[in-house]
């Protein structure tokens, strides 16, 4: 099938430079926290949902809560659209997203501070042009924030549980040079690709690094661990303006 | 579990009145067509994508085409939150909302003039507050619609297979009176719940009329009917502003 | 494949004429109520297990009961045979049916008077000619006054929570005109397809008009609403005789 | 749950007797064969539909057909009633049971003269009062017959593919006494249980004993293999009328 | 696909003698019992897995423990390997098989010395040469005693509840020749095909006999018993050499 | 339940000490390649089935194969015993493994070589103390070399497609301080998790380090990098002894 036409990133985009992002908080108002975030053309609805008194059977009596995570693609947020029962949490890949979404989002909560009480955050792609768990990450924190807000405010929660900001970005080596926040055109032409998903301190969450297609030296990975956290700082810097 | 709050319609709301419509095209760029709808507090997200040379089985080299529909609520667009796998296609009840507006849809199209060509429009619901498969039906006709015309920009059909507008509306008895356009509030008071479509030269498509909590005369479905032809009329006048 | 011969009603019936309809009550002893039911070739066990003490968790503490309806069709109930995995209450057809049932049924039961206890309602097809959905309503509502008799001869409810009858009955357009139930060879010639279900005071319970084919007109709608009301009549004739 | 009253067999049955027999051909018309089996209590409809021109994949361009077997039971056929989810054809005691049937049917069938064709049986039980599984043989056996016929009326094989009869019968020890034939309550009762398959000429298709509540001696086994022997006759005999 | 070589049983094998056979207990240690055992080129592990306060909600309260068997096949323990999702516990053969392995295990067993405990029986082939589940309930028997003796150990039950040894083999017609012990080279030939089970005491657990090739006479069956009998006399001899 | 007994490796190993390596090759004789690889009491049999003239189908008439794993654990792996249905290829932990092994393994293969064959790579986790990915990684690529041979012997490739060796071991940081080749006990007190693949020629393949309970410094990253290095070698070491 002919593509629908993708709207490509200006070939002037630096090597350090991030796609413009987007974030609307408050879209929908059913979960406690909801925001739409767009990084370039890829685009996912976070909506982060606060279970009062709900924790897995194994936490039970714990005195702590949880945070999980869901990661699904609409069939028509890429081209061409695939049916709904080969894409999302269901199939391999979205598994294996989800599952680093959550150890990622987990890894800044104070789980004795949210209690016996539950936080899912659902990430919906509504449009994918690369970077989906990256941008489902930095957007399913807004969320996240948003939902605690809205359980303190509620009176669940005394305390604020989260410790602090994280953030996650891709990045890769494109014609053996150095290249961040990957769209899908990069993505494909990428001979490495790294993602990686740091705390506002400036430590490492998670680190996902893989060569199928081409290996990578000791020297690659300290070009890429360097430019993504360039990257991450600009998200936390428009984390905080967007949640001021 | 509390519950998340939820604008109520103001109390004012007429009778004939519908909630008020926002629609939004191209709100995503993978597919063809791409509108997001908002009937009051129900956002549905509705997507048709045009596939070339493909259709089901049974349809193979008939020279006729197909649309199809799928229905599906992210876990979030309720509230409390619904765990993925109770929700969607894949349960009864979006089972039964998906056949619905399959059939509404496909009752416009000529599948002569689309050719062995088939259009698959996606409605995930954002945001539920009652009505969401009659706020799929007028988004995604409009999808429908902007599919199509993609389609002829590309060549893939020489004339337009939509051969006249369709529109849904949802119309009850609460407290015996005839009400347009039920929210979740009033849905759940509803005595009766009638699904009305029509096309726009004013005959029926679909009747779906369910008196489970309290059975309904001939008198209650000739009011119903008038109202919901009533707010029909609107909607089609949207619909025309829409894609002007 | 060559079809397998399917007696076909005699040319002469009359427009309001229903199929000939043939009740066997007790025709089997697991359940309570146990109902083999055939309108023309279409051939429907329907039987209603009487659970005592059991209903669905949201239910639970609430002194109120429930009725609940599965629709299967036999692999060979239809020439060609179908798959078992590709009917039944698995496909999405079968789904929509088995919710119509049920909400047909639940709409004549006071649930206070059945106390906390729940009947299951099987419509097994064993052979399928059309109208199946409106003899499996007809031989239901027959299988559960069967099921409350015999809970109410084993003490488990003090009180009939039935309060009138429901019957069923489809009716169509075909080259223009009104044709009552409607057998497979008519169904599928019909332009337009309506479902109506009625209680014994006249009112209505469920509507299901279709015109995927062709649409249709107010007129047209109130010729077959009249000419079901005509065909219900008789079929709450044959219930109270075989019920006597 | 109080259990429904089911019939039990009269004390006076005799070790070497089996209970009453009733068969109905041609009970639906949309298969070539279809039987209506009574074992005493126990009632199978069993379905044997010819496919033309159609075998699994691993028989194509062989010349030869197959036969298949399916067995479920509807949810009433037991009291308390089971979910069709428990039930059937895919839990692992449906799936050991229409292997068995499967393989019996088959080794009377001489697949050249069947030609690439397919036969399948379906084994319905309405009704479930022990010994389903033979049952379904010699009712499935008679639908296969049945289907034969039509297919030879229709000029789809020239030849009589089957062989010679089969049927089969369940064979016990209860009290340390041999018994035929075994009901539910026999059957809960019996120490060791057998299930005989055998064709016309006396050679054994398939023995299935099994000891899990008490083992067996080679003279409890001889006892048992004499009375089946004697009650497969009487079984053969019906056959015959039957089809006469 | 041309076919992994499988070393065949030397001519010379006699018609009464077994395949050599090799067991090798604690093959692992996260089970109470672990036995990898061979018959021929067939291996299977065997590991039994005692689970102290557990049983089905069926037994809870009655004082009787459970064993339950589980049967699957590695993907490559077949050539041409056969998909994980085509082989096991999952499919129909494997279904039925594991039925029978815990059939034989559980007659073996005085659930009443057992007590409230479950024994959980895994048997997983890692190559397979014919004979799988009569290899599956050899060192099942073995793996069971060992987690019993466990058990003992750890003082979770007093008394053992393995009245006695338990053992199984296949016995099969080719050519008109009663053999022992099928490979599958043999077992592909067979005519007939009869799985035995026997207790140390030499009375029948389990007969399962099929002729879907070919049916067996009495004289077919006693010769298969006689030789299975003396199958199964140098399997006891082998598990009582190793259990010493 | 009180936790079957594991050996803990002994106090003594020094940090950048691996835990003992025990290989067989040839473990079972379907797949061209078997392997039971030990590295402490974590043991994994990797096949590798050689499929000649078989791609997936999005790889067809490309000239080039494929190479896919598979990651499943018996369920008596752990103490105490899972549920089959909880473990392996369809939990999201065992989908998440499997595409890790599938991606390292093709990293050092060379599809045009290998034609359009594919290779499948079976690992089982026979007993499971930590390390369960790496062990796979590091006998999966022995049996791949294996089944590659074995192609090579049959004349179904011409040429050898491995390009070079390929390991893994997994580091972690404990108390403070870096620790290779975690076992269980290890790795529920490891703050940091860090899988590390990398070719002979000393390049990473992947990286995959997750920090959910801590998260860790670059200073962290760099030490576990340099053990993983040098625990790497010794594997490389090993492979090449047994391989000679």
């Amino acid at each position: 099938m002919k593509k629908e036409p993708q709207k490509k990133q200006p070939p002037t985009r630096r090597a350090y430079e991030l796609r413009p992002i987007r974030i609307q908080r408050g879209f929908t108002r059913t979960a406690g926290g909801s925001v739409l975030i767009e990084m370039g053309n890829t685009k996912v609805l976070c909506t982060a949902s606060f279970a009062p008194a709900e924790v897995p059977s194994w936490r039970k009596d714990s005195g702590l809560g949880w945070v999980t995570a869901d990661y699904a693609m609409l069939p028509a947020s890429t081209s061409p659209r695939k049916p709904r029962s080969k894409i999302g949490h269901t199939d391999s890949r979205g598994t294996e997203i989800q599952r680093l979404i959550g150890r990622v989002l987990r890894s800044v909560v104070d789980f004795q501070k949210l209690g016996e009480n539950s936080i899912y955050v659902d990430c919906d792609v509504l449009q994918a042009d690369g970077g989906t768990r990256t941008a489902a990450i930095n957007g399913g924190y807004l969320a996240l924030v948003d939902a605690v807000r809205w359980a303190m405010r509620q009176g669940f929660i005394p305390e604020n549980p989260i410790r602090q900001a994280v953030a996650a970005i891709s990045v890769g080596i494109i014609d053996g040079r150095v290249r961040l926040d990957l769209d899908y055109e990069l993505d494909s032409r990428a001979e490495v690709d790294l993602n990686v998903a740091m705390t506002a301190d400036g430590r490492f969450v998670e680190l996902q690094g893989t060569g199928e297609k081409n290996t990578f030296s000791q020297d690659d990975l300290d070009g890429m661990l360097k430019a993504a956290r360039k990257g991450i700082r600009q998200i936390f810097q428009r984390q905080k303006e967007v949640l001021r």
